[in-house]
């Protein structure tokens, strides 16, 4: 592991690290915040967050203002990049942003080209976690949260692992991704076109055989432009009253896709995970 | 002036329109922020905010989390592009970033070809105010603020128009300009080679002969790469010591010149101007 750039941020520290990845067969970027509290030698919670589409490591770190409540209370944040990257790595034929490079999708791909690198459910949930947690001051309370293609990511990572997130949260995730457009062209070219095996990436498929009822909190722009294409967080609302798992979906009136919707709500978000935390 | 774009931010809008500029000779973009405060009838102090080297109207919007304060303060924050823009308009010849486009500098050129273009100083003190007053409900309580070459900017509009200007603050400023490479180009290029008439644009010698002595903010980060080389605060310390003018430097230590820097004291840039611009 390497460091790339160091920043000094609300009396914390913003770093981004280079590393081998085993899972992707590359070498990968990630960014994390240490607030202040991590240099009195506490362990201390960690957030980790999943960005969208076309996104990387950076994205989130310059535009939610995350850092400033992050230093408040005492949360680290990790912020991985959204596919493998690199030379050797497999893109969209025709170069679209919806699929391949800053398009992992947040699953292990069982097909070539893909299955070689694109294993970014692997990264996320095992091998980050391991490095982060061999290499800074974060204790096993974790919480997970992302926004579109990345909240998709953070709902089926805590859906699939109960007990090893105590928090979820997500911005206007692809709700439903076995039903919408980019959820369809990623699930048929990483996992092939048998949709059975889709079911385990999807939230709302996922919600019906969760065990553990973690509280989901989601927050979507009713002006969203992709809100009826490709979200559907009304999928979501009826898996999730099936199935009696709690969640709070707070339509917010007037937000859009970007980060200045994020940057709106990160506040809240971040006090969230906190509190569910350091509970 | 027609709108670019739109988003909701923090209960009020981000927004960005082009315009025809007749100081520069080109189509120009600027963002504003109207926090929810400017939909109820009520003229709002308002905040200008100049960029730096290399940026757009966008970077302060997207970077440094002001909208959440600008939103509690109900203080419009507008912030415009950092050159004349367009296929029309002369740029370094090797393309460099520290003169021509992205670096306009804030002065009123006087040499061809850059004159017809590059006056800066007249769009963000007059052009700019003008279409802002009589298109967004603000009162005329004005601040102004920057970052490096914007803090630069910030600073000499302030100095050269007593009474225009309510409050005035600057991040990392070029604070002495004339005695440095970055200043040293730019002032050779747009206004010859003759020093002399280099002073009505340089902070520290404007403050010899500054009648207002409206007081000073400046934020600088101790680990800043250009702290030595380009920006020369103890310059600005030692000119506002001569005068007699009011400055408070704060030396910050551990931040550099990005815009996580920026982000960690914004709040308390803004808090500084609503105090000065509401009493």
């Amino acid at each position: 592991m390497e460091i790339v750039s160091s920043n000094k941020s609300f009396g914390g520290w913003h770093k981004r690290y280079k590393h081998r990845s085993t899972s992707l067969n590359c070498d990968m970027v990630f960014a994390v915040y240490l607030p202040p509290q991590a240099e009195q030698g506490e362990k201390l919670p960690v957030l980790y967050w999943l960005s969208g589409l076309t996104c990387t490591d950076e994205n989130f770190m310059q535009k939610a203002g995350a850092q400033r409540l992050a230093a408040e209370l005492g949360l680290i944040i990790v912020a991985p990049d959204t596919s493998p990257r690199g030379e050797s790595v497999p893109d969209d034929p025709a170069g679209a942003y919806d699929f391949g490079l800053g398009a992992g999708f947040y699953v292990n791909a069982t097909r070539e080209p893909w299955a070689r690198h694109y294993r970014m459910y692997d990264y996320v949930t095992q091998e980050l976690p391991a490095l982060i947690e061999s290499n800074f001051p974060v204790s096993e309370k974790r919480g997970i949260a992302g926004h579109s293609m990345g909240g998709h990511g953070a709902l089926i990572c805590a859906l699939k692992n109960p007990g090893r997130y105590r928090s979820v949260s997500a911005f206007s995730p692809i709700a439903n991704p076995m039903q919408c457009p980019w959820g369809e062209k990623a699930l048929s070219h990483y996992l092939g076109d048998d949709r059975t095996l889709w079911r385990e990436w999807d939230a709302c498929a996922l919600l019906a055989e969760a065990t553990e009822k973690l509280p989901i909190l989601v927050d979507q722009g009713d002006r969203d432009d992709f809100l009826e294409g490709q979200l559907k967080p009304q999928a979501l609302e009826a898996a999730a009253k099936a199935a009696g798992h709690p969640l709070t979906l707070r339509m917010q009136p007037g937000y859009d896709h970007s980060y200045y919707f994020i940057a709106s709500f990160i506040g809240e978000h971040l006090a969230y995970h906190a509190k569910a935390l350091n509970s």
